[in-house]
C-alpha cells in the first residue's frame, strides 16, 4: 500500500524529482500547526506591502503636481500629512478588526459577517484585484529601483519584472514558513536603511540648513496638459499618495498565520508597522522637497534622495537593493493573501472549488499559481511601469477599507459589546473617511485607470454569483433526499462495433460477454466484398454472438452506426442504459496511433452529450 | 434506419449543410464508374502540368545564363533542343509504360513489380515530393503571371498563393469530374493563346527579320558569383531547363481515371502532349532570345514575350491569365496523382491507412488535404518564389523517371513479348538518358536545393519501411491463427473510486453492479472529519457494497488509489481485468466543468499505459 510514511515519500520523489526540486517535500496535513510565524518574521511578511509604497507614494504624488508647476511640488508636504492622518485613522480603526475577528477578519468576511454576500463579494473583487496589481506594481517598482541604479537594463524592465514573478511564485509553492526564513533580513535591512538616510538628511539639514540639489536628466510631465492649481488637481495629488496606504489590511487577513495568542499579536505588529510607516513616508517626502526631487522617467524619487544624500556610493547601492528586496516582499504579501482570500471564497462557493485545495506543502497552490499568471500578464500590458499600474492600485484598496469598516460599525451596534460606543465610533471615523478618499480616487483618477476597476468589480461579483449558483444546482440535484433505495439494474444492452474479426476484437467480446449475455456486434459495411469476409470470419470465431451488418452506401462509419443506435433507443425502457463497447489498439509509440483510424474516438465524441449511454474502451495493448 | 437513399442524404445535409454547400452531396460507392474522363477532358487535367512548365523552364535557363555574361543567353537555344530531344526520349519511353500498365504505371507501381519493394519506395518518395512541388512551384509561378500584369500585387504574393492553394484543395474535395469540367476551358485557352503568340511571333521575324526588343526594368543575376562559360555552367543551365519535362508522367499514373479503351486512349493523349509541349518550348525559347528577353524580379520571361509583341492590350492580358490558369490546373494534377499514389502505397501499407479511405464525394479527402497543407508551408517558407523552388523540383522527378525506365527494361527482359528486344531498347534509352540528367541535375543544381530532395528521400524511404514494419506487427499480433475458442472470462472485478456519497455517485453504483456482483468502492480521505462523514452516508446509501477507506496524509487523491491499484493488480489471476468505474458529471455548459475536480480524469490518465485494466466512465448529466 506504501502508506507508510517514509515508503510513500521514496515512491513519490522518484517519479516527482524534478517538482521536489523546486518545491521540496511533501509535507503531511498533520505538519500544518508548525506553519506560524513569530511577530519579527510576521512583520517581514506581512508589513512589506504597506512599507514597500513609501518607494512610490510619494513619488506619485510629485508626477500628479509636476504636471501643473514647479511651485505646485510645493503642496506635496501638506498633501503628505493628510496621508499620515488618514494613515493613522485606519490603522486603528484595523486594530479593533484583528481583535474582533481574530480568525482572520479580511473585508470579505467582516462585510460577508455584517453586512451580506453581496457587500461581501464587492469586498472580495476588490481585494482580488488589489492583490493582483500589488503583484504588478511591487514588482515593477522593485526593477524601477534597480533600473535607477543601473539604467542599461531599462528596456527589460518588462521581461525582468516577470521572470521575477516567476521565482516568487514558486518559492510560495514551497509554502509559508520558509520564505518568512528567506525575507525577513532584507525588511529589515529596508528598514534600517531607510531611516538611516532620513535620520541622516534630517540632521544634516536642520545643521546645516539646506540639502545638496539633485540633477534630474530625464524630468517628465504627466499625460494631461499643463493646468492651474485647482481643487480638483490637488485631490488628485492627494489621491495618488493614497497609494501609501495599500497593504495597511494585510495583518488582519491573515491573523491564523501568527503564532498564539495570534490577535494580540496581530495587533501589535500593525501598530508598530503603521508608526514605520507614518515616519517613512513623511521623512521621504519632506526628503524629496528638499533635495528638489521631480519625477523622472529614468530615476525614481527614492534613487535621486539616495544619490543627493549618499553618493553613487555603496550606501546608495544598499539603499537601491534594499527597495527592490521589500518590494519583493510586498508582492509576497499577496502571494500568502491572494490564495487565502480564494480559499475562503471557494469555501463559500463563490469561486471554483480547486481554489480550497491545499497542495503538498501545504499553501494553497492553485490560487497562487493564479495570481503569478494573472500579475504577469498585467505587467505584460503595461510594459512594467508603476504609473500605468498606480491608478488602478488605490480604488480596490479603499472600496475594502470601507466596506471593512462599515461592517464594523454594523456589528458594534449589533452585538453592543463593552465600550461599543468608543469601538464605533473608531470605526465609523474610518469608514467614512474612506469612502470620501475612495470617492475622490475613483472621480479624480477615473481616466487614468480607475474606471477599469470600477468596471471589473461589479463583473467579478456577477462571476462569483454564477459560480454560486452552478454550486447550488448541482447540490439540489445531488442531493440524496427522496432518492429512494438503489435501483436493481438488469444487465446492460451491450452493442459493440467493429471494424473486422481480429484478437483485439476477440478480446472485447470476452469481456462484454462478462458484463452482460445480451451482447449485439455491429459492422459498418462499406464494401460488399468486405462484408462477406467478416460475415464469415464472425461465423467461425463470434461464439454465436449476434452481429448486425449495417450497409453504408456513402461509405460513413459514423453515420449508419448513429442511426442504428438511435433505433434501439427508441425501443428501450426509461432508466435503460445502452453500453457501447469500443475495442481499441493501444499501440506501443504515440505515433504509430497515427497509422490507425480513429473511428472509436468519433464514435465516443458523437455519444459524449446524449444521455443514456456509457461508452466503454478496451483497450488491446500491441507489443512493441 | 435511415438507409434509403434520400432519407440518408436529408439526415446528412442537415447536420453538414456548410460541407454539403463547399463539397456537394456525398456520391455512393456505386456511381464511382461515371467518374471517368474522356481524351479531351484527361488532356485539360493530366497534361497541364506538362505544358504549363514552359511558363518557367525557360525562364530558369536564362536565370542561369544570366549569371555569366549577357552573351551566354544565346546558349538558350541549343540547350533547349537538347532538352527537346530528351522530352521525345521520355515521352515515347512512358507511351511503353502505359500500355504495359493500363491499371495506372506510375514509377512506385512499374519500380515495385520489377525492381523490388526499395527502388519501389524510393521512387513513391520521389513522386511525393515532386507532387508537392507541382503544388508549390506551379501556383508560385501562376501567381507571378498576375503579379507581372499588375505589379502592386508583388507584396503579397506568398499569401496569394497559399490561398489560391486551399482553393483548389476545396474543388478537388469536391471531386474529380467536376474539376475537368471546370478546368478544361483554360487549358485550351492556353494551347490557343501560346500556339497564336509564338505563331505571331515566328512569321513576323521571319517576314520582318527583326523582333521589337523588350526593356526590362530590374533584370536579375543569380546568386553565384559572375563566372566564365564553363561546361559545368552549361550543364546547369541544361538542369534548369529540364524542369519542363515535370508532369510528362502525370497521365501514366492517372489511366484509371481514363474513358476504357483507358490504354489506348492515354496513350494518344500523351503523344499529343509531347507533341504540344515541344512545340511550345522551343518556339518560346526562340522568341525569348529574339526579343531580348531576360529574367527579371518583378516580370516573368513569359510576360516580356507577350508585351513585346502584343504590347500592353487585352492579347497580353488574356495570355497572362491563361497562363495563371493553366498553372492553377497544373497544381490539380498533382491532386489527382498525390492522393492516388498515397493510396497505392497505403494499400501496400506504407503510408498511413487512411490515405486509402474513399471519401464520400469518392475522391481520397485525406491525400488532397494532406498535399493542400504540405504545399501551402513549402510556398509559405518560400515565400511564393519560384527561383527558389525550381532548384528542388527536376530531382525527385528525374528519379522516379529512371526507376519507371529501367523497371520497364527490367519487365521486357523477364517476360519477353513479342517485339521485346525494340522496346527494351527504346525504355533503355529513357532510363540511360533520364539516369545521366539526374546526375548531371543532382551535382549541378546540389547547393541551390538539390541537397534538400537528396536528404529528404531516404528519409521517406526509411519512414515508409518503418511503418510497414508496424503494420506487419500489428497483423501478427491480430491474426486468429492459433487463437482457439473465446475465453469465457467470470465477472470483472470492478473498483470505483468516489469523492462523495450523493447522486451521481449512486447512478454509478447502480451501473457498477449490473456490470459485475464483485464492486469495491474507494475513498479517499484528505482529512478525517470528511472520511467519517463518507463512511456514515455510505453505511445509508451504500446497499451493502464494500467501501475502502484510504488515508492520504499528503493530501493526494491520485497517489494512495494508485497504490491501491497496484496492491488488487498484486492478487489476480492472469487474464483478469480490473474495471475502474468512474462515476463523472457532465456540465450542461462547458465551462461549468471547470468548477470541478478533474481528479477522474487525471485517474484515467494514469491507467492508461498500465495493462489489465478498462476505465468506465459513468457519466451524470447535471441539468440547466
Amino acid at each position: 500500500m506504501g502508506l507508510n510514511k517514509s515508503g510513500s515519500i521514496n515512491r513519490r520523489s522518484r517519479s516527482f524529482s524534478l517538482r521536489r526540486l523546486l518545491l521540496g517535500d511533501p509535507l503531511a496535513s498533520a505538519q500544518i500547526i508548525h506553519e506560524k510565524l513569530t511577530k519579527a518574521k510576521a512583520l517581514a511578511v506581512f508589513s512589506s506591502d504597506a512599507l514597500s509604497s513609501v518607494a512610490y507614494a510619494t513619488e506619485e504624488i510629485l508626477f500628479v503636481l509636476a504636471a501643473s508647476s514647479i511651485y505646485a511640488l510645493n503642496l506635496s508636504i501638506p498633501i503628505a500629512l493628510a496621508i499620515a492622518v488618514l494613515l493613522l485613522i485606519v490603522g486603528f480603526s484595523y486594530h479593533q478588526t484583528i481583535h474582533a475577528y481574530p480568525e482572520g477578519g479580511g473585508a470579505y468576511i467582516v462585510a460577508k459577517d455584517n453586512l451580506g454576500p453581496v457587500f461581501a463579494l464587492v469586498a472580495g473583487a476588490s481585494l482580488q484585484i488589489d492583490y493582483t496589481l500589488t503583484v504588478a506594481v511591487s514588482i515593477s517598482a522593485g526593477v524601477a529601483a534597480i533600473t535607477s541604479w543601473l539604467p542599461f537594463l531599462l528596456p527589460y524592465r518588462a521581461i525582468i519584472a516577470v521572470i521575477t514573478v516567476l521565482l516568487i511564485t514558486l518559492i510560495n509553492l514551497r509554502g509559508v514558513r520558509e520564505s518568512a526564513s528567506i525575507f525577513s533580513v532584507p525588511t529589515y535591512l529596508f528598514i534600517a536603511g531607510m531611516l538611516s538616510l532620513i535620520g541622516y538628511g534630517l540632521i544634516r539639514w536642520l545643521f546645516v540648513g539646506e540639502l545638496p540639489q539633485v540633477h534630474i536628466t530625464q524630468p517628465i510631465h504627466a499625460d494631461l496638459t499643463v493646468q492651474g492649481i485647482t481643487i480638483f488637481f490637488v485631490l488628485r495629488a492627494f489621491s495618488a499618495g493614497c497609494t501609501a496606504l495599500t497593504g495597511i489590511e494585510a495583518i488582519s487577513d491573515g491573523i491564523p498565520a501568527f503564532r498564539p495568542p495570534a490577535a494580540d499579536n496581530a495587533g501589535k505588529t500593525l501598530l508598530t508597522m503603521v508608526a514605520i510607516l507614518t515616519i517613512m513616508f513623511l521623512g521621504i517626502t519632506l526628503l524629496a522637497h528638499g533635495i528638489g526631487a521631480a519625477p523622472s522617467q529614468s530615476e525614481t524619487v527614492l534613487s535621486q534622495i539616495g544619490r543627493a544624500l549618499f553618493g553613487r556610493g555603496p550606501l546608495y547601492v544598499a539603499v537601491q537593493i534594499a527597495t527592490a528586496l521589500i518590494l519583493l516582499l510586498a508582492a509576497n504579501t499577496a502571494f500568502s493573501d491572494f490564495p487565502r482570500l480564494s480559499f475562503f471564497m471557494a469555501r463559500d462557493s463563490y469561486m471554483p472549488r480547486q481554489m480550497g485545495n491545499l497542495g503538498d506543502r501545504l499553501v494553497y497552490s492553485n490560487g497562487i499559481i493564479f495570481l503569478g499568471v494573472l500579475a504577469s500578464i498585467l505587467i505584460f500590458i503595461f510594459n512594467g511601469e508603476t504609473h500605468g499600474l498606480l491608478p488602478l492600485y488605490a480604488v480596490g484598496v479603499f472600496i475594502s477599507f470601507t466596506l471593512s469598516q462599515l461592517g464594523m460599525v454594523r456589528r458594534w451596534l449589533r452585538l453592543r459589546l463593552p465600550g461599543w460606543r468608543g469601538h464605533a465610533l473608531i470605526n465609523a471615523i474610518g469608514g467614512l473617511a474612506t469612502l470620501v478618499v475612495f470617492l475622490i480616487i475613483a472621480s479624480t483618477r477615473f481616466l487614468s485607470g480607475a474606471w477599469i476597476v470600477v468596471m471589473l468589480i461589479p463583473l467579478f461579483v456577477l462571476v462569483f454569483l454564477r459560480i454560486h449558483l452552478h454550486y447550488q444546482q448541482v447540490a439540489t440535484q445531488l442531493s440524496l433526499e427522496r432518492y429512494g433505495t438503489l435501483h436493481r439494474m438488469r444487465h446492460p444492452r451491450v452493442i459493440m462495433p467493429i471494424g473486422g474479426v481480429h484478437r483485439g476484437v476477440l478480446k472485447a467480446l470476452e469481456f462484454a460477454r462478462s458484463l452482460s449475455p445480451d451482447v449485439t456486434a455491429v459492422y459498418v459495411e462499406t464494401s460488399e466484398e468486405e462484408g462477406k469476409k467478416v460475415r464469415r470470419k464472425w461465423e467461425r470465431w463470434g461464439d454465436g454472438v449476434r452481429l448486425v451488418i449495417l450497409p453504408s452506401p456513402y461509405r460513413s462509419i459514423i453515420s449508419p452506426l448513429l442511426d442504428f443506435l438511435s433505433q434501439i433507443e427508441a425501443q428501450r425502457q426509461p432508466h435503460d442504459i445502452i453500453t457501447v463497447v469500443l475495442p481499441q489498439f493501444v499501440t506501443a509509440r504515440w505515433w504509430e496511433n497515427l497509422l490507425h483510424n480513429q473511428d472509436a474516438w468519433l464514435i465516443r465524441l458523437a455519444l459524449l452529450f446524449r444521455r443514456g449511454y456509457i461508452v466503454i474502451d478496451v483497450p488491446y495493448h500491441l507489443a512493441d
